[in-house]
């Protein structure tokens, strides 16, 4: 039995926590914030035998691993003139900071 | 010193910070969210003497035992009908999820 | 790689925050509620490697220590009469509790 403690954008949470209802894997979500990924996260505490942990982190890493996404925001050329235009920026989204812990023993009740 | 991550039922947590309380066990609590229980749960930090553990899984045991409870709900017999009258129906409640972690060291400030 | 789990009070979590990210030591916040420390307090999950951790031990002691403020309470030396004065009276404030974790592996994607 292993612990794996991930921390995950809020954005990428709720489709975490539907791929591993799929795989059955049981999750626990605490509201986090800052910190190891910018403003408001999400951390997931995971208990999963040993033998399934690369499984839970190649999950882990297809839903949340770190992209670009292109927003488009309005930039100005020439600050003294009010002509804006939409350029799309890239912005990273997503990434995930995960722990994987021992455990010395785990119950049920 | 051990830590003891439990994961147990909304329903059962205050009754859970009084026994902790009362025996000496010092406990923080998560509001956390699904998976290991339907629907909303807390989790408890716990740290602990190594010698102190199968006190305090025993307590969490004794409070926090999944077992069943009668709910009265209505049921239609004939769906086509408007004649519903109640029955108790048995519904699991409580339960704990119980991880015990090593702690390679341990600091009060 | 250690997870270090850091309980202190809420009126010392901000300061902590700052240090921490001062020092680019990267630390998620939960909040959490009695037990270690009275009332409201907040968690850090931090993960630093192995030779840095007693530098955020350090840091967190400078921040967090318990020492005594006083507090000016209003205090009758006659319940009968209603002649209140002012006495400071010292509280102890701050204060932190740390569990410092074994990491088996650490991700980040």
């Amino acid at each position: 039995m292993k612990l794996i403690l991930a921390i995950v954008q809020d954005k990428d949470s709720n489709r975490l926590s539907e791929e591993f209802i799929e795989n059955n894997i049981r999750a626990t979500k605490l509201s986090t914030t800052g910190g190891f990924l910018k403003e408001g996260n999400t951390t997931f505490i995971v208990g999963i035998e040993s033998d399934r942990v690369s499984e839970a982190l190649t999950l882990i890493e297809t839903v949340c691993q770190a992209r670009e996404q292109y927003m488009t925001s309005p930039i100005s050329l020439d600050p003294t003139v009010d002509n804006y235009f939409s350029v799309p920026v890239p912005v990273q989204v997503g990434g995930a900071t995960v722990f994987v812990l021992p455990v010395e023993s785990f119950h049920q009740f």
